[in-house]
């Protein structure tokens, strides 16, 4: 049995705990910290079978009896409770990313690297790699039913946009937003990213774009292979959460579509008309979210790989960081010129 | 270069002819006969390259330079002329139904059988049998992609009920509209129809059924090789003409749907829309009756079987004949006694 | 907190002990029956949080601490054990069918409407109800988007017969396997069925035809409102378990298809291919188990009527009473005459 | 009556010739030229009911009978042809591009501008903007259904790639094959084009890029709105011609996809399977076709205005310079540099 801590119980951190409570026999949520905890939360937990309920997330690095921690905390939090998780020896799975700043990062990969974090499991939370569309797409790629990849296309558009005042804080919508859909065009390919171009534009609230930020984007990227992949985001989008992709290879094509909440369809003089998306992350990814801790929890009982490690958090950032880039000088951005630059 | 003589220049008529125009190189339409002959017809005519417009339909049985004719007249009619125009020597090419009388069809099939009519083609006009769709599951039929037929389902509906008046004098719903159903269902299964049993109603027009027909109907047929067939028909389909069908055997399944004007869809706030189908049979089986005449122009000309032969007109009616008394006794009815009290 | 015994722990049994683990906060598993018990099982129930498991029945059915019980053990023991724990005061959740007897069943409706049995909730497990897209046609139903009902269509089929043995002791392929269609076409149309026709057909195993059984049917009904209904079945399936529906109405048509794993699709030079159906109904239908047992602790919990009352369970049972005459005498049967043959 | 003559007997000109003679009554094919002509082409034209075959356009050019010319010569003659029949007085339909050279195209639009050319039409043959699905998208954007266009997608795949010879003197990629996707996306869009990106890359035939092209991209368009467009082309495509188009606004998304030859789908144990699409673009925009060359006669004869004027011929050779341009210097490019050095 496997106890657990929960660092923040915001939105996320409940759907993570949720997920161990209702599908995870091996495991126990055993405490939950959050700096804001108040009457209702100390509540839920106890509904969840949590007992242990606190302000300060150090009296869960602490805790001698808490083997791994589920960091979803606020982002600014994530390297330095990494950091401290993984000296006090806990397997740690941290929300993404693990920061914005790469020097950061790279702190937490090397101190995976040392010796007294031999053994130790670390996983970055990348949802979107545990659904069930994107895994056949994954898995008709490493078949081979698509032949050598050659584009990678990736739709992804929230339905509503954030305010502005989120925008400014965010890291702009290349670390927030498109992050995930740089993980997936890695996923997706197998394949790294070597140079970033951006075509963004400010489409939905000028707000946010007074912000400093965009609300719409084109992103091509090369890939070392060679094969490209091309990126469309807007954070509005008026039939729900938009997140479809397809892998165009040497053999043929994978393509995975929404999903809704029933495949009904109603014909009548009017056309034929099926259910909008499902509505946003929550419904969209819910399954994805509970598989995802799923097997963390496996990978730190049978001592197995994660399957999202930490270079992929630093990947993802790396893009980020070089699209945001790319949308501020109107230039293609190698990687390597991040990377150099750090 | 083969001559070809009209009878009847109503709708059909006309689809055929235009069909010859356009898409036959090596056949001639030389005339028309139509009882109801008038200046617009004669203009139409003209307007397709042909000279002989006649009230006569002797005039082209008589004409020593015709080859073939395509009997497109009134379906009382079709039975005599297909006999006077196989006296005469020429090919036929008869619209459904040959008669609803069997009597005056097997009149037809033995005219067929005189050693004067010896090389005489005889086909009949089940357009459907030339869609690209049911084309296409017959196929996946004969190529062994559904195994041993088990069951066929046809779904057909028409977008608006015909008059009272109409339903009063077209032989009824099963010799009117399910006769093409009958035939789909032989043509699908390479199959024989042995038992009917009627569900018969009238949900759209009370009118139809003071006139002594229905307006809807759930037909189940047993074939000889023991696979059950399954149609339903409507007189009224609010989104339009809906014609599919479905194969099922041991080995799977093959399913076709509607056509639509264009395959685009609208998603938005409401949903994910698509068109309607094609809106009628006009419209959807358009290609269908240009591949059916030139198919038996081919025929012709190549001394080579005619897709739909005299006897499946023959089949057809019987079964319409047997449904029509299931649908008046409630109980199931065998051809075989259909064709015993004949 | 309502507590809760499971009476027969079977696949079935399992699976609703799971949900009410998984999903349902406000209920407590209090203890499980089975004849059959053994370790294996006692194991399970530990692990499910389950301290009592017996091999007798009546220890839930006398617990005074136990409000509710599922009752899903052997489809011979429903009625029995459904007097008993109405007797005992206990709400109940009866699998289907509630006997192959009526005059069993209806013993089970009498008892329900006595004076100690005021307030107990009955509800008979037809899981189908709960599935998210036969909802969604019953939602297009009664908001009025297929206007007035005019055909109801069920398409059911099994992926892999069942054993001769099994065929022999069923009830019949109309009382075991149709018996959800029957429900589903009453639950769709919200209407009565008054007659029901049979084409039967052994296509699929010969031995269960020796063993006095079907393997394949189409079905039609008649319903009160002169609307028709046609389910087609068949207990093989070669692409998997295949459950669709559709509801034609003056309005238009609702339709639901077949869910699979995911919605990836490949494309390639053999065509567009996408996944099977889910494989069978637990599969399909994992969510619908759990939506069902939710509804009826809810039912209980809140004093409201339970989504499928003991009526429906009578209903069913009587239309597959109809079908099996029907089958037998190859003639189209009315329920009236089964209610008056009681 | 209008007298056409065609000027290029390859396999567009026969195209076009074929869509008059069999689809279009008020215009006839009086002439045709062909400098390679050759009995089989005389031949074809005889079927074809055209007498008059030469091997000099000039023929076609001076003759006073004829109203209207299309041009469907080598492209590096359009723009010369194109000059001198709009000199004779000749009403022009010509293959797409006019020319390569953006000023011979000027010396086009100027040509149309004079005085003596008062009332000529002239057409380009951008084909796609006649096909019923791209129509159906266009006709979402003018009835408002996506609201402000925001994003164009574009996926352009022909199925196999073209020789390294082909490819050596095409023009490039972009000016041969993208230049239907940037007509495509002022079409879609009723925007014009701003600024290019072009993310190219050789990875189906190395020999293409020994020739110094490309056979794949991913392009990025900024258009004057502020809208983006996205194009992906590949000269290779296992599964066929892939022809999709999205739009995606304030109020939604428009998407249409590939045509098959028939909506037949198979079920098996495989999964399930439809067909490819439609091989390539004359099986694909057959219609297209005849559509096309019917609206530019109607304009003619109705004297109303062309579906594709030449600016529409001159803007997109624009785009694909600035693309080539980009492809060259991996920079992004505006189309007013283009301009400016012309």
């Amino acid at each position: 049995m496997l106890n657990i801590g929960i660092i923040g119980a915001g939105r996320i951190g409940k759907v993570h705990t949720q997920s161990i409570v209702n599908f995870v026999r091996q495991a126990k949520v055993k405490a939950i910290a959050d700096p804001m905890l108040n009457d209702a939360t100390v509540e839920w937990a106890k509904s969840c079978g949590i007992s242990q309920a606190t302000k300060n997330y150090r009296d869960i690095i602490n805790d001698p009896e808490i083997d791994a921690v589920l960091i979803c905390s606020s982002t600014d939090t994530h390297s330095a409770i990494s950091l401290e998780a993984i000296a006090a020896g806990k397997h740690v799975f941290c929300e993404k990313p693990i920061d914005h700043d790469i020097g950061r990062i790279k702190e937490v990969l090397a101190a995976l690297e040392t010796e007294s974090a031999k053994g130790l499991k670390y996983m970055v939370g990348f949802n979107r790699r545990f659904d069930h569309n994107f895994r056949a797409l994954r898995a008709a790629v490493t078949s081979g039913q698509v032949g050598k990849v050659e584009l990678v296309k990736i739709t992804s558009r929230d339905p509503e946009p954030p305010s502005a005042e989120y925008a400014a804080v965010s890291g702009g919508i290349f670390l927030d937003m498109t992050i995930h859909d740089f993980d997936m065009a890695r996923y997706l390919s197998g394949d790294e990213v070597e140079e970033v171009f951006v075509q963004p534009a400010v489409l939905v609230d000028p707000a946010i774009g007074e912000a400093g930020d965009f609300d719409s984007a084109v992103i091509t990227l090369r890939l070392r292979s060679g094969a490209l992949a091309v990126i469309d985001n807007c954070r509005r989008c008026a039939y729900g959460y938009d997140q479809r992709a397809e892998v165009f290879g040497s053999e043929g094509a994978a393509l995975c579509g929404n999903d809704s909440a029933s495949n009904a369809q109603v014909w009548n003089s009017a056309g034929e008309a099926k259910e909008k998306p499902l509505f946003f992350f929550l419904e969209r990814y819910m399954q994805a979210y509970a598989t995802e801790v799923t097997e963390f929890i496996e990978a730190v009982m049978n001592d197995t790989e994660v399957p999202v490690d930490a270079y992929a958090g630093l990947a993802a950032v790396l893009i980020g960081i070089a699209a945001t880039k790319s949308a501020k000088t109107g230039l293609p951005v190698k990687i390597s010129e991040i990377e150099a630059n750090i």
